[in-house]
């Protein structure tokens, strides 16, 4: 085991169970016996020693530590995890012992344990997303006539509908899990290639033998091996990191909103969640804190990844190692996050009225642009530009609303007489200012939702 | 302008062009003219607006380093560029000016603009992947029947075929290209959102003037504005890296077996390349150093992309100008590694005898696994394993070849009278070895033509 | 030239011309110079040959995209570079050609023209930062008495100094100057190596000829060459990397208190300075950007640097290229964010009385554990924590204060006859909750201005 | 837990057990005993409490498991911790209960706990490095004389001494345990800040509460907290991601000079060390794997410490628990590689003769450039030059020793008459080529030697 106290805290037990050290020699036995029943099958050893093997893989017949200590030793955990399976075979079927692992590799059985995981990995994130996803387009069904401020380069800017920022958030979460789906469908395939990648030892029969194996292991049939030809694999990575980029997206406007001087969002609050040890008061996001901590970190994962891709001729030194070691962080991260925003958003508090009030709070600057834009139709651009230049520099300065400076300007003054105070006053309006962004995500909604909806 | 020479050194002269800052001037001024235009069609401008506007949008026309400097105190490029476009237009005509840019912001110029120059850059890549894949798989395919010593943990290992560890060079660009393309045509979208993605300004007519816009420039229609949802944008940077570091695979092998001492392959020599200032008897493998130095650097360029998607809000501080910023990186990188490897295997020497004298050289040891299997039919396996272990400890001490050693024991030794021979002999001949690697290599050449030869 | 238009934004002319390629070249000629003028010193070449070389080892004499184009065919630019200086300096005197780069390598050349540019570099940064530091530090001694929000995982928490927070942004940055100029000390050392670093063609002049070049250039005396011994120069990279994460820092801080909900800071404005294209408005906080750009990027190319230190024997191939390409980016960035810093703090908006109001707005929960604490002398630790809890909620609920709640519940109920009103009151006063900020601040202050001050 | 098996095979369990959760649980709790113990003794809680709480402060006491799952939900591990240990003092003497954690914060007692488990993990660093360095400079020192090719660019360049080389291995080896001391003097420091750095809660005895822990626990007395300047820490965490780079740089020629085809040093071999699984005359690097899988991962781990660092206001919001979660990975890896490196160098085996073959089988083109600058004495350097690249490509057509044709030059060609042919022929000398070498190795050992020799 490796990592620290405080990787735990940022996973879910699920996750580490998925790539714990029991689930990953589990993972290997699975290769041995399907390759011995495979073998069997096309005559290449005989069915009793298939059944021999496949009857003592089973990782909780060794001592996992053990296998780890000499692991460390040899190079490669395969080597002694072999010896151990030779060994157990040996005391009830010496003839048999000779087939365990014929004609594969170390890197053949890691990698397809490794795979395994995988694609245990995947159905946990699988899900999680979609109950993310689902939430978030509830939630934007809820919200789409709740205006609240949109916000550019960390300053109030416009105003926007809060389903339509919800929308926003879900749609890349959307694509990710389609995305997931097809790289996983490329990406969780067997490796076997033998030594060098030829399957020399199998002969002809390699290729079949290689079908059966995936068909038992309910997995891709490789082109080839893929011992030194990492892409599809790291494709898969970059998958994932990608989706942990999109959910720190989300954690960070999360964060933000709930801000003590923002209070437009909170994480539910409960037992023993989110409190501090020095100040009773508090609720911390602990959801966003979790899901930005793995955003922290994924990036450099999948860089790990990127840069272990160079693997020197038929099987590489080093950094396939360190290919596999990085592997499972992002996983784990990308499934905290997961479970940490599903939290969050499954009972999030929205606070309505406090995106009216900071909506307000901006005295009409933000609709500065829409009674511009009006005006111009009566006074010509310029001229219209020039006026509400004035009035929100007076805004500013007295404190006073927009809205009003305006409605006392085209009173007091003839040059405006053409305009119609009724709907001067109602592009000031959160709700009316919120149209185009309700639209939009009235548009996008459906789709989302079919997306959501489509099967495995 | 920025980064140093050390820069344009690992580069091509036309992937700078793409990126140039004339380029990406004249992409932000095609912006304009196709708002102008689509908006003029929609009837929200004049139709003489549209065509004043159109008749300035050409980066000749202004001081691009006065841009840029007036750039750097506004916090935006696009900010001079549409006050410069507006006081030009009215240079002619002043009421069209007030049409300029439109219901856009700064974000959807920008953005737009690196899909035009990225879509150039995707352009010169597929058509260097094309070459160099093909250079590949045509040196396979006279290579099928080149035996070679396969090698793992930079270890000799067995024998393998030339041809095919060229066909598993080739497979992951082949693939490279295929997902690139996939990849560009999610990524390569119009970005039209407005100050705050809504739209607003343009209200009912802002999705037909998207359109429009597309349309016009050859572009994606957006599901809707991705401001700050940059995940099929990172998702075409990542194929970008994973390229990248697929020749990077390429380019360790290459220098590996351009090595003096293996001395298997040669980058083409040629007037004023690859020499040395001080040591005129050697010639570098530069094609391999460019390719390696663009492996070494793309996954750092990857984690920034990663690391920047946690955009805030409706549009971001710092990230969205870190990831504009860092982006032509990763295709200055890849179409630089790319035709120096082109460079490398359009004239690629193959010293196919010293790949002979290379297995020779390892006195038969890389064929003990076959001769103890073949052993094992007639002696059992633990016998025929422990006899070639005893050979293969002889070699090393003797200094002679293993195929001598398990003839002469053949001879020797009653109990191997079972063994013929001559098919032990042959079991030592490195045809004979490669054979399996040249009928896998058979196998997948035809499918990595045609993936190749297939349309856009 | 490389990188695009949107690298040029986020840096400052001046290290744009530190890095640019005729000061790189012209580094190099100045290494060429040095080392013919040594040579001639320690009597290995004519004086007249040291003369002739020196008399056209000006960069302005040589076409330099040439050289780059030349550079780019030959693996290496000091080839070029050398044979034009032969040719160059053969027009003259045939003779002195032939002691031209005498005992030298390609890297020699290269490497010393990238210290000569980092050290003036360093002096850009070394200025911009005493400068930023002085004035944190000035404001600091200003706002010692300026109470505000102290804020914890992104929610209020307690009452601080403002001082003390400036005091907070301003230690690492003199921490970052002091370690920089060590680093520098030891990296801004002299490239002398010979083609494998062994000085052999000098022979027993080669030390000598380091010596002497070394002073020429103002450089330290290497202990040895370092072609592949990358672990001072990457230090002082990792040192730039850490300034500009210590500047991320203030620029998160800045870029939260100038959020329009807490607007406790604000950048100052002048012409075109963060406007916004769509909204007039708005200003932008675009010294907080291109420092958080800054951040962003730095720690990716720090890890290129880490990435590329495993050079291949006595000089690498491909990870030495990566490097230096890499370098610059840490330099444009950190001077980018430093100047745009110094920007925003040399005229700091500074609002005292809406950091008051927001401390209010938070209804006195923020005192709750100073009042827990104080109450508890008289009633216990836990009644006077779960009367706080209970007045707290009170608080949340009715909208009232916590210290009237807190007053009204010491004169209703007997049992907390013995505490002070008064006493109890003044907890509530921001000015006294940050005295212990202030004295930290007032403890701290002294000590980073005698660091700032000193000497180099 | 978290990490995979894959992450254990590449460190030591002795590092593992620095940062296992006991250990980073037990220095939670020596900082909770060291808070009250520093407490009591300023008169701040009785000492009856502070006995009270370090009676129980023993992680074997508590439910560690449980403890991390409770973590998860609060969002911080010291949050339940604090519970724990306040009920458990509660269960003997409720009055002393109310005194744990008085004033204090979550992040002061985690940052402290992991900088009292990195000093352990330091300790493991530098006597592993001792070591290393030790070896290095013996084999140095006994290779002196051990003449061999040096490369660059990955090809045969010169000839250099095996003792220069292992000197240059050593030096930055050496330097790195110095800087490491150096960052470790200024890092390893106590982390008291209370709720939010200012130490309110203790009011004027908070700076004699530090001292007194600092005392006690052996860390630096710090010069305010450091909560979200994470500056010296992360320079820390540098160091050893620089020392791993160059360790990386040995282990990358080390698997390059126990290539095969170069022969020159193997590893040493043992029981169940670098076997192979599939081909059993392999003896694969298996340290120079350990140490390059470390090398490959360490500069993302950096990576990521550094992008953690602009932690928000006064105590940062997912940064501050991504880099807490990452930091053990650097002490993992870099102990991983410094054992591994130990056992190959204890006992490297080194084969001088297959040096000389290797630079032999070069047939003396290496020794080019000395010939020509012998000659040019005699003809003058053009004549010379033009001569020796004559002379190389006749040896590289015909396979003949550039020695033998030099030698027949001078016989055959009067030119040449005043050329000694017996200083001609020493030129080619292998050993004479490494004077240079071995002389710069015999003046930089000795320093290397104090430098390693110097007292903590």
């Amino acid at each position: 085991m490796s990592g620290s106290i405080f990787d735990s805290f940022l996973t879910t037990t699920d996750m580490q169970a998925v790539f714990s050290d029991q689930a990953i020699v589990q993972g290997m036995f699975r290769f041995e016996e399907a390759l011995a029943t495979a073998q069997a099958a096309e005559g290449m050893i005989p069915d009793s020693a298939a059944r021999a093997i496949a009857s003592v893989c089973s990782a909780p017949l060794y001592d996992i530590p053990a296998l780890i200590a000499a692991g460390q030793r040899a190079g490669s955990l395969a080597i002694p995890l072999v010896k151990e399976l030779t060994r157990t075979v040996a005391l009830y079927d010496k003839d048999s012992a000779a087939r365990v692992h014929w004609g594969s590799t170390s890197q053949d059985v890691q990698d397809t344990a490794m795979v395994l995981a995988t694609r245990d990995a995947l159905q946990l994130i699988d899900s999680a997303l979609e109950s993310l996803c689902a939430h978030l387009l509830e939630l934007a069904s809820r919200h789409l006539d709740t205006p609240m401020l949109a916000r550019t380069l960390m300053q109030p800017a416009q105003v926007t509908s809060f389903g339509f920022k919800l929308a926003g958030w879900a749609a890349p979460l959307v694509r990710a899990r389609a995305r997931l789906r097809t790289a996983a469908a490329r990406a969780l395939q067997l490796q076997l290639g033998g030594a060098v990648g030829t399957l020399s030892v199998m002969g002809a029969q390699g290729p079949a033998v290689a079908q059966r194996m995936a068909h038992a292991l309910g997995l891709r049939v490789p082109d080839g091996n893929w011992h030194t030809q990492r892409d599809e694999w790291v494709r898969l990575g970059m998958e994932v990191a990608i989706l942990t980029g999109s959910l720190g997206k989300v954690a960070t406007d999360l964060s933000l909103m709930a801000q003590g001087e923002v209070g437009e969002l909170a994480e539910p609050s409960g037992a023993g969640r989110g409190g501090s040890s020095a100040m009773p008061h508090k609720r911390n996001p602990v959801s966003a804190m979790i899901a930005l901590a793995a955003a922290a970190r994924a990036p450099h994962t999948a860089a790990t990844l990127l840069s272990t891709m160079g693997q020197q001729h038929e099987r590489g030194l080093g950094n396939w190692q360190a290919e596999l070691a990085a592997w499972p962080q992002l996983f784990l991260g990308a499934h905290g996050a997961l479970q940490a925003l599903n939290d969050a958003f499954a009972d999030l508090q929205v606070d309505g009225a406090r995106m009216l009030r900071n909506i307000d709070a901006l005295q009409g600057l933000v609709f500065a642009e829409a009674a511009s834009a009006y005006m111009a139709s009566a006074i010509g651009r310029p001229a219209a530009h020039a006026l509400l230049e004035q009035l929100s520099q007076q805004a500013v300065q007295t404190g006073r609303h927009l809205r009003d400076l305006a409605l006392d300007a085209v009173r007091d003054d003839a040059a405006l007489a053409a305009i119609d105070a009724d709907q001067l006053a109602a592009l000031f309006d959160p709700a009316q200012a919120a149209v185009s962004a309700r639209h939009l995500a009235q548009e996008q909604l459906p789709a989302l939702r079919r997306a959501l909806a489509a099967p495995l």
